[in-house]
């Protein structure tokens, strides 16, 4: 499967992964145990600092150790990833290593112990800033701390979950730049 | 301009629309004034009730009359609306009437005041249920009380942000449903 060569990403201009809504891949690591999750809801809320708010539900494996270490890393999968993407759902961590089972490539992260996950487009490395709607939504808003992408492709082709099993795969880009005021670019 | 025939959608399926991430039209009313944002930092949170969390910056006109209103309405506009989405962007409400200068046809809603937007594809009558994080962040926590939606195109070409002036058009379909586990779907 193909690496992407990645470069340091200016983690205020994460918004260009996320903003369009693609299903995500969030690692995480806790005392020796990792594991790896699909998460479809989650929205950019900031830019400085960089703030990406996350439903991770408390039925999944990964709600225990993001909770306890409080980072994790969220990483953007693209098409040719879909079938493992659907996999990782369909199973827990709680008794499986998912690295393992979809042969998916752990790299160390520079600044959380959560793992990046080398096959995904991008890795956002995430911390925990604020828990406070945890308990009542298993809402949680993290920063990101440091990102990981590659120069091209410029936009990937993200998979986006409609529901019932369907999927959008993102189409054409559309250039409006010259309708922008400047000062709203 | 196509004026899409709709139906009564249930709410806890709109992360249809929402899920992918498109930018929308949030409409508002207050005491006489009305206005239109566009606004694409939002995430589904919750199926039943259907909870949907938004980014409405304290510098956006709308973000008094939502404040003071509790109520919105969500409006999914699909790409022959893109340069519209761009102007409604471009310009204030303080200074304008937005359905006027845009030529969108405003439609009452059945349980907000806030009106509908005649053009888009799908409208989501939201009232506030939790607005402990705005003043921090921004952020509205709107439960989705009434949907309406056509039953054809089941799939919108809805319009996806990137920054910079570039948008992605929402591709084609993907079905994994075979990959699911069923109660995964």
């Amino acid at each position: 499967m193909k690496l992407y060569k990645k470069r340091d990403f200016p983690v205020g201009e994460i918004r260009r992964f996320l903003e369009p809504g693609p299903v995500v891949l969030v690692s995480s690591a806790w005392k020796g145990e990792r594991n790896i999750m699909t998460m479809g809801w989650h929205m950019v809320m900031e830019f400085s600092p960089s703030l990406v708010g996350c439903l991770i539900s408390s039925g999944n494996y990964s709600y225990e150790l993001i909770s306890r270490s409080k980072e994790c890393v969220i990483n953007i999968p693209t098409v040719d990833l879909a079938v493992k993407v659907v996999g990782i759902g369909n199973c827990s961590g709680a008794e499986v290593d998912k690295f393992k089972k979809f042969k998916l490539t752990a790299i160390r992260a520079d600044k959380v112990k959560a793992p990046l996950i080398a096959e995904c487009y991008a890795n956002l490395e995430c911390r925990l800033v604020d828990g406070r709607l945890r308990e009542k939504y298993n809402f949680f808003i993290f920063e990101v701390v440091k990102a990981h992408a590659p120069a091209t492709p410029k936009y990937p082709k993200t998979i986006h979950y409609r529901g019932d099993g369907m999927f959008m795969v993102a189409g054409r880009a559309l250039n409006l730049r010259s309708k922008f005021k400047p000062e709203m670019l």
